[in-house]
């Protein structure tokens, strides 16, 4: 954890704090950062007595125009160029109503760095099991909030936890370099491939399926919420269809056992990563659900990247991103 | 409006209002229940000044177990059976937490209506505008609880938009009649196919990708969020692949201009469908958003008839649900 981001996040509790609780944390961003956004609403709907929290998409944020939204909320919100024009506008719009807003990017002069009361800047550098992903930064904020009103016990044992990922992560790439190889050869011609997951482990699934999958490899794909694939998706299952399907910790995990279970009879290529096999040994388990998506989200980095390899497809092609305007 | 529907959903808002003003409502269920789920979130968001609201699956609502969940709770359930397993569990859940329960069904005398405070028996009688399929019953309990305790002003003019529904659904029919019979000819050999909304439509999108497309037709879908689409999703759009589109009123219309916008210029199988189209003459403008669900979702309706009877693979077909245990 840098200091720098340490600091941000102890500003943003202090101003927080000085305006009283809020009724409710509105988490906002787009794509890749809106999935990052996940873990910190299934956190505050875990822990929280009595502050709501919702995540929402930035248009769909400005669109809904709640009520609720006003000076007893607080808005974080996060684009990696800080210039994403929903996500600025959605900043805006919150600031307008009278919330307390916290945003995060790489670039300290953005229009998102400007428009906010507080901003936290982050290195884009990837997927070492930093505790200084937008992820796990919007968490910190989460449990600060959660500490300063609602006295809750968690969030050193968060950070010790977080401290503790590039150990864990290390240890996953070691224990899957030879994997992620095969099953990057054996899924090279797939025209389409399904993630799973839940709980806190959901948006690392939407991230790969939206992302990944469809944004830099052309592959189609869907996140299916393991405990709604058995009312609709699961149909679609055949010998031949892929799935990759995440086992998360805590009360999720039996939802993604369940759907791991059924895939995988019907199914033979179904790739399933279990948070039970990282070495979380010494973090305390009242915080380890929280932390699976810190491992999950580099872990499926490299099996990206060696799906790209086999696929001569690199993860940095675009055909519209970037390329003009829409 | 069938009276006993109109007694029980009078009911259950004469018991809230003894209890006092809930903090927040919960909207519980699974697959094609769930995505009716999501118009009265919609709402409450749009509408509700203190009132927070929330829509789960079923058994991530129970892993959840938020704090929040209490004697200052709504949870409204729906399981056209009554016996699905997850769903009675998380009314069970719900009671033993202290809120107060009301469920949806068919089956007057199933698990879920036995075990809810207030049961609403609704009849699966489809797709004509019917005010009293789950989505509408939902949304009109939303507005019950909002006039009750928030005097929203526009539980009549829904109920007024409600009533006109059956002529505005019966002329969109008539208008689509060859347009669906066209569509199926066209897309009956399409592998994969995406859906687009926003709003109070998504949950409709939801609906067609999961239990149209995926459960019914076992083609590969997803339905993408239409703000979403552009930071992620929209760089699988070719000229060959298919699109549904959902256009909605009230704000979040221009998201969903925006994606057909884009899909229409790099596909040429876009099939965009217009609320503006749909005839809510004398309909209150502020209502009219929360209605076009219930158009779109009987108009979908027939074009997954006509699909369904192109491709030789009717609706009821399914190979694994309702054939083994899972």
């Amino acid at each position: 954890m840098t200091s720098t981001i340490e600091a941000a996040i102890g500003a943003a509790i202090a101003a927080i704090e000085a305006r009283g609780k809020p009724a409710n944390v509105y988490f906002v961003a787009l794509g890749g950062s809106f999935s990052q956004m996940n873990a910190a609403k299934y956190a505050m709907e875990r822990e929280a007595k009595t502050i709501a929290a919702d995540a929402y998409s930035s248009a769909e944020f400005i669109a809904r125009n709640s009520p609720r939204l006003g000076s007893s909320s607080v808005v974080v919100l996060c684009s990696k160029s800080g210039d994403t024009p929903e996500t600025v506008a959605a900043a805006r719009h919150a600031k307008e109503k009278g919330a307390y807003t916290i945003g995060l990017t790489i670039k300290g002069d953005s229009p998102l760095a400007q428009a906010v009361d507080t901003r936290v800047d982050y290195d884009a550098t990837p997927d070492a099991g930093s505790a200084d992903i937008p992820s796990a930064i919007v968490l910190r904020i989460a449990f600060g909030i959660l500490a300063a009103f609602e006295a809750n016990p968690k969030l050193s044992a968060l950070n010790e936890g977080l401290a503790k990922l590039p150990g864990v992560v290390a240890a996953e790439h070691a224990k899957h370099r030879q994997a992620t190889l095969d099953w990057a050869q054996q899924r090279k011609r797939e025209p389409v491939m399904y993630t799973m997951a839940s709980g806190s482990n959901y948006g690392v699934a939407y991230l790969w399926a939206c992302c990944i999958l469809q944004e830099m490899q052309w592959i189609h794909s869907q996140a299916i919420h393991s405990g709604e694939y058995f009312h609709g998706p699961f149909e679609i299952t055949d010998s031949d269809i892929p799935f990759v399907v995440l086992k998360g910790l805590g009360n999720c995990r039996q939802m993604d056992q369940r759907a791991v279970n059924f895939a995988g009879k019907f199914s033979e290529k179904v790739l399933e990563l279990d948070a039970q096999d990282f070495d979380f040994e010494g973090i305390d388990e009242g915080v380890r659900e929280y932390l699976t998506p810190f491992v999950f989200l580099p872990l499926l980095r490299t099996y990206a990247v060696a799906l790209s390899e086999a696929r001569g497809h690199p993860l940095t092609v675009r055909r519209y991103m970037w390329k003009m305007d829409y």
